[in-house]
């Protein structure tokens, strides 16, 4: 159960099988930061190329094919005081011949964070925007295990692995489950922001350098189809693909899945109640791969007597 | 500012230009009845054939072409005691291949609906799900006005028009705003959800027969592309396509055109704002056209100073 | 056996229940005249709204729901020597944010029509272009049957009663086959390109109006999905959706369902054949709902011994 | 102008920044040996774990991130008797829910053919489709070079590195143009099919093991964003995305670039040229990226002056 301080000196724009940087056993701990997206750090100094950089990858002692990987996030917090964003809706988010009519020609805009309030609010370009303060949500946009096949998958999409979801509810708190691909399975993490809104539509939140602290576990023999994740309040399954409708097929199949194995609910039981009370959360619809989430509500769960084995 | 009565004798499966059953004005409201999807009306009797039939068309007085019409849902409540649900989730919402193994046949769910309490409970098939009570949500699943080009539309499927967009936000409270194509505008409203999840994805709400009372309104001279909504917390644009991508697509634009002409946002604040603050709903996921739901936050618009004109 | 010649005074921008112009019988054959997309006909003069007007429709006698009408093409042939279309690629056909680097502002591009030679050749604007001369391939881009469920369906657009197909196979020579919905299937007829590429991705091919020559005939009891084709040399089903991916689902399941009922195949025969022979074509992916085209030979189909029933 | 032999010793299920087996220089020609996508050689023995395995790469000296390669196929041919392929049609090119109703269960189907007839026949399972012979058109499957940002990529998919594309066009006698992303290129070749149909929707082609000879050449500094190719009659841009709406997006963009700044047309003239006479080939909708491909006539381009810089 040890607590380990990683201070990373390189970083990744893939996710693949890299050297890890440490090795970490189940139960333990670790605290490391994460460059933002352009990879500038928590003096907003550029240490290594732009591309959602990762830190680790960390090697789970004991991790191999076939099992899953439990990684809970215990804080995600900004370490610096300077986020930014883009400034323009992606074109494929709009409909096709529909374009903007700026007045400016303005790439990036910059934020204020106030790490002691909690906020964040825009500094420029000049906007009415400018007004008001954003409570922070601090969230991991890339991060994942090394993928199968040897490949080594850019940090600018996501799988099976992980990897650039930019989903708003992986917060602190959050506990996130990956299949484990290679011994070790070899996390990665990178890519805070401060705030997002659905869909990641602009192409990035309010993007920013941070602390990140986290503990590992294993399910040994238990093998999973796509990442699955749970906070106070829902179970998630995640599916990552084009177009979203794919996204939601991954998902809800994983949820059907995760609650027909683990939860024991007969599979009419799980359908019925996916029809009347399943949400969706729409992840990105940025990234090469997009995100859709698909969440149950514990208390539901509990109140009908689904146990998790 | 009339308040009328109808009680419908017949219904239609497509919507479009139809004899009006009523002819209202401008700040008049009207209470009236809806079957449910399968045609069954609050004796639980078959009263038409099946595919989510509608009351109406009613004509407003004054609308145009070119106009905004405006709907606010004083009430949407079931009028029975009970509802029922499909019990499979349809195969285009699961990973192609992925077949469910159901231990039953059953097709159809009954539900008990408590109007009193305010909550609806499984009553068969045997299941744990039976155990909850789950709170009811009364919502429309399909309604709208006549679309354009001498068009009548399945009411299986949406378009501009409105249709069967099945979103579980169109509950009481809502106000929708529709395009007009037609003189009269001819709305066309069915298909009570008593309770619905995200994604509409088993292809039902707990379908049931409602009693529905709405005002009507004109905004003269102003055209919209694609449904609009409010709530006492967000507005909302509208995008039923196929795939979900274009949806997302159709609302967001829809959005940033009420943000930029409306409420009189420059571009690049509307596209700053969406990019950080943006919500988006999955309606369904299950008819011939999908849903997706772009919404803002009326407190954040507020607070930059954004006034609707 | 009777040969009709109809001689169009009004026409339809929707396919639907619309009074009957002629009523024919199986076996006959009519001789009408189609206008172009914009409603001009054999002397360019504009006779009718824009938007493919349909000639019709016409009452098949005897045709009942359940059936399937056989709509035989013996002439498609343009009537005028002028022709026109558009001048850019769609947005929507070239990657999101890809805007094209024109130096002129031309929406129309002029095609003079050589009925004798059997050439188009582009006339205006100036382009290397008009060095060339394309053999004429006179097509219907729109036709179809009123649809189910007291549909009128625009004419922008296609689904299982066929409509905006625009594929360049629906050639004179072709044959056609359609479910009937309604009784008389109420067949129209409209929107002849003299030539078009794959796609019609520029939203148009050479917009002509035309002499259309048809004959009729009934599969009684026989109920199909999608509309099937034949020519010399191929059995052909349309899937008409989108994205494309659908197109390709509904067709490829409709020529199984094709070869295993009628053509007695077994149900991995027919896989087998379609994996290693199948050809598709693309139709358009410009309108609301796209088109794809799942062929097979009738050389190989003769071959293996398979003979419709 | 070396010819090189190149027996493999090793190979590659991803198609990534791999150790070179062999450097040539442009003018070069290489002639070497390819497994089966389940890793079988020449004799029939697997010598290596299924999944498309690659041979090579192989390195062209003086390639670098933003030149083109340019690889022509002087030979594919099969060198042994016997293919196989799979014998259901994948469940996503079906409608979900339409399942196919075997009365077998035979996964893999035996196929002999003959290379000096050049020919290929089925021997199992017992199907009339036996009667036949198809004639042999030798593809490669998976091909490309090195991906970006030190991304590993599994030869299941592909993107614009190339890899597993499936295309039937990809013979002996095509020139392929690839976009250079790391020194040296790095060309992987493998995963012969001796006949496939359009899209390779049972996910095969008649799966063989081959002779293949290439040679290479460079075209300094000259960026590409998609693979290209051409044959005697065609110039052609691949798309590799999903869904197939996205491929065609890639491929046609594509297909602008290279007519506008290759051959010197001006916009409008590519445009109006495409709108007309372009044609598209349907790769594959099997694999997790799908594959269309825009192609225009090498004749036309010649008509209309336009030639290549």
């Amino acid at each position: 159960m040890a607590h380990h301080h990683y201070t990373p000196t390189h970083y990744h724009v893939a996710i693949g099988p890299h050297e890890p940087v440490l090795r970490i056993a189940t139960g333990d701990t670790v605290s490391t930061t994460t460059v933002d997206a352009r990879g500038r750090d928590a003096s907003n100094e550029q240490v290594t190329p732009r591309g959602n950089p990762q830190t680790g990858p960390f090697y789970i002692e004991g991790a191999e094919p076939g099992d899953t990987l439990v990684v809970r996030f215990d804080r995600i917090w900004p370490n610096r005081q300077r986020g930014w964003t883009a400034t323009a809706i992606a074109p494929h988010v709009l409909d096709p011949g529909f374009n903007p009519e700026f007045t400016d020609q303005v790439d990036l805009a910059e934020w204020a964070v106030d790490l002691e309030k909690g906020t964040a609010r825009m500094t420029s370009p000049p906007s009415p925007l400018g007004k008001i303060e954003l409570p922070l949500a601090p969230m991991l946009g890339c991060f994942g295990v090394a993928p199968p096949r040897d490949q080594a998958i850019s940090t600018a999409t996501s799988s099976t692995h992980g990897g650039n979801m930019d989903y708003r509810g992986f917060v602190q708190g959050a506990t996130v489950y990956f299949p484990v691909f290679v011994p070790g399975a070899l996390l990665h993490v990178g890519d805070c922001h401060a705030v997002q809104g659905d869909g990641e539509i602009v192409g990035t939140g309010i993007e920013i350098s941070a602390e990140v602290t986290f503990g590992v576990d294993l399910i040994k023999g238990r093998q999973i189809n796509w990442p699955r994740a749970e906070n106070a309040d829902y179970i998630m399954a995640v599916g990552n693909a084009r177009p979203l409708d794919q996204c939601v097929q991954h998902a809800t199949t994983e949820m059907v899945r995760w609650l027909t194995s683990d939860f024991g609910l007969d599979a009419r039981t799980a359908h019925l109640l996916l029809g009347q009370c399943v949400q969706y959360d729409l992840g990105n619809i940025y990234d090469p791969a997009y995100t859709m989430v698909c969440k149950v509500s514990k208390k539901v769960l509990e109140e009908i007597g689904a146990v998790r084995k």
